[in-house]
């Protein structure tokens, strides 16, 4: 998607990616493949880049550091990528920017996660600092006696956890800001967003409702201060949880995310755009909703088989966006946005077709399809 | 601009291209450089291909005749693309499907062209029956002795003229119409379009006004037996001259018009996605403009240097395009878009836009842009 944005700008994206059929290697005139985690192969394509910006946080610290000490210009830096990606420095980073945080303990080992669940317990939520997706890397902790089905061992593949309590949560909301090289930011509409099972399911743009009104203020004002506090460039998405009715952090994310699919069909300038104009250090465009109301609602794979686009009638007012990945039970392979005025209906819309998309067709209509070939 | 449509369809274009630095080419993952004049390059290229569509309608007639009697599936048809094609036999079409034509003469020679001229004139304008564009193949004649400067050897370099009088014309319109495989179709809105020597300049979405009311219902009727007449699969594109009230012919395209451009930021489905939508035989998608209005403005190059877009601030409402191109003087090298309510105060954000990026910015303001590569 942000391919797709690039080439509006005239903007040249040379993508580095781990195999040859990730979703940005597939359609991309000028990809490297290799490995992210192997320095030499960062630093190398570094090195062949006006300016090194990225699609996901998965990026070692240690080896963005180095490029960029070599003289690579990352946006963000590798100091913004470190601390935005980190659930821990994220609450440090919340406390600063007078967001609240819940009380959270950050453990290396399994004597630290009985303290914590004996201090904020008996239920709590274990998150990997580091690397956790669509609900990997989380687990509930029932009772204290689940800690006895932690293993020491465990923290090697996880890294340190984050422990925070069960909490009350009644709705989550998301925002999204992009800031400039030279401090310019623009901020998009906060949304609520649905999660099933760790995996956010729905993003209704705006959040609207009197209830909303003096959230949406904090959040802004709070997303202003984390992009500062960070020296932020390009997307920092903002994921809040509302507790008893006040805002409070659930994460970061310093890239283009999900929660900001929406804004392709339904901003004047979409997220993957004013991320590319951030990190060229070009002026931002206008994030404003260009419909009264917006709904995106991810395709979730249910099965190995999905609906080919053309076996699909599209609804009114919707749109369809595929990322050209293989269907595995649970990840997400596209996503479907509905625009106009009732966001009841939109949803219906969205869902109702993004679930007829994650699931194979009973018939195809058209012949020649079946000769159609695979991206 | 099909290339970004194709990927959200999770569709696979292979493209042919004449240069390596085509637009087209300087973006899409899988190219073959070859000219389209050579069929043995375009056979080989189609045997590839589940379907084969155009982005233009410069290919030999015999050269698509052949590679279909081969066994290529061409979407739109050779013989909808010879016919769509030339300005003589879109009269012909016309007339079939009840549109005025102007009163014309088809000349391949100089006696011709007199007669023309002394049945239509004294003033009259010829035009080239294949491969005109943007002002090009088209030439006044505004006196019956300007026929001397015409010599026999310039047929062969234009092929036959279409010989039409100088018509008074009020407004010019255009509308697309985009036909899938099963002969279900959708219709865009009708628009106005303004023209300066002979290139598109502003397109206005839609056409409104009492005037316009009954002009738009017989465009679209007109559109739907055209592309009917021609068996056609894809966008079709029809440009109306208004004269004395009534709608004339102009011409036809049979792929994505410039005249469509909007639809990519102001409807549900640009003509992009429902050309590729066509032409793989799937269900078409919502046409309708998601905001009340927008205006489309070319970026025409003035010079050889043109504004880099980090240099140029992107006023509210509006979105730019660029395509990758060189700049010459009078070549359209992107377009620029704003959506909103007041066509009007449209017109002039996108004419302002698009004049400052057809011309050289003043400053840069990101000394790292300095190090920005080109696509």
């Amino acid at each position: 998607m942000m391919y797709q944005a690039a080439i509006s700008l005239d903007c040249h994206i040379r993508v580095l990616s781990e195999r040859p059929d990730d979703s940005a290697a597939q359609v991309a005139a000028d990809v490297s493949v290799g490995s992210w985690h192997d320095q030499q192969v960062v630093a190398d394509f570094a090195s062949r880049c006006d300016v090194v910006t990225f699609d996901h946080e998965l990026v070692p610290d240690e080896i963005l550091e180095a490029v960029e000490s070599a003289g690579a210009l990352l946006r963000p830096s590798a100091s913004a990528m470190r601390l935005a990606s980190s659930k821990a420095e994220q609450r440090n980073l919340a406390a600063e920017a007078g967001i609240a945080v819940a009380p959270h303990h950050v453990v290396t080992d399994v004597d630290g996660l009985r303290t914590a669940v004996a201090d904020l317990g008996p239920r709590v939520v274990a998150k990997a600092t580091r690397g956790g997706y669509d609900g990997r890397g989380v687990r509930w902790l029932r009772s204290p006696t689940d800690v006895d089905q932690i293993a020491e061992d465990d923290f090697t593949a996880t890294g340190p956890l984050l422990v925070e309590p069960d909490l009350p949560i009644t709705t989550e909301l998301a925002t999204l800001i992009v800031r400039g090289v030279q401090g310019d930011h623009v901020l998009y509409p906060v949304v609520l967003t649905e999660q099933n099972e760790g995996i956010c399911t729905t993003v209704t743009a705006p959040a609207t409702g009197t209830e909303f009104a003096v959230l949406a203020d904090q959040a802004h004002e709070a997303a202003v201060r984390l992009a500062e506090i960070l020296g932020h460039v390009g997307v920092l998405a903002i994921e809040l949880f509302v507790v008893d009715g006040d805002l409070m952090l659930n994460e970061l994310a310093p890239r283009p995310h999900n929660s900001g699919h929406y804004t392709i069909d339904a901003c004047t300038t979409s997220q993957f755009e004013n991320h590319v104009r951030a990190v060229l250090g070009a002026p931002l465009g206008d994030p404003d909703l260009v419909v009264p109301a917006a709904v995106m609602a991810n395709i979730i794979a249910t099965d190995h088989d999905v609906a080919a686009v053309g076996s699909v009638d599209v609804p009114s007012h919707t749109s369809i966006h595929l990322y050209g990945k293989t269907a595995r039970p649970g990840r997400k392979i596209g996503h479907v946005t509905a625009c106009g005025d009732d966001p009841a209906e939109l949803r219906e819309a969205a869902v109702g077709l993004a679930r007829q998309l994650a699931a194979p067709p009973a018939t195809t209509p058209d012949p020649s399809m079946e000769r159609q070939g695979h991206a």
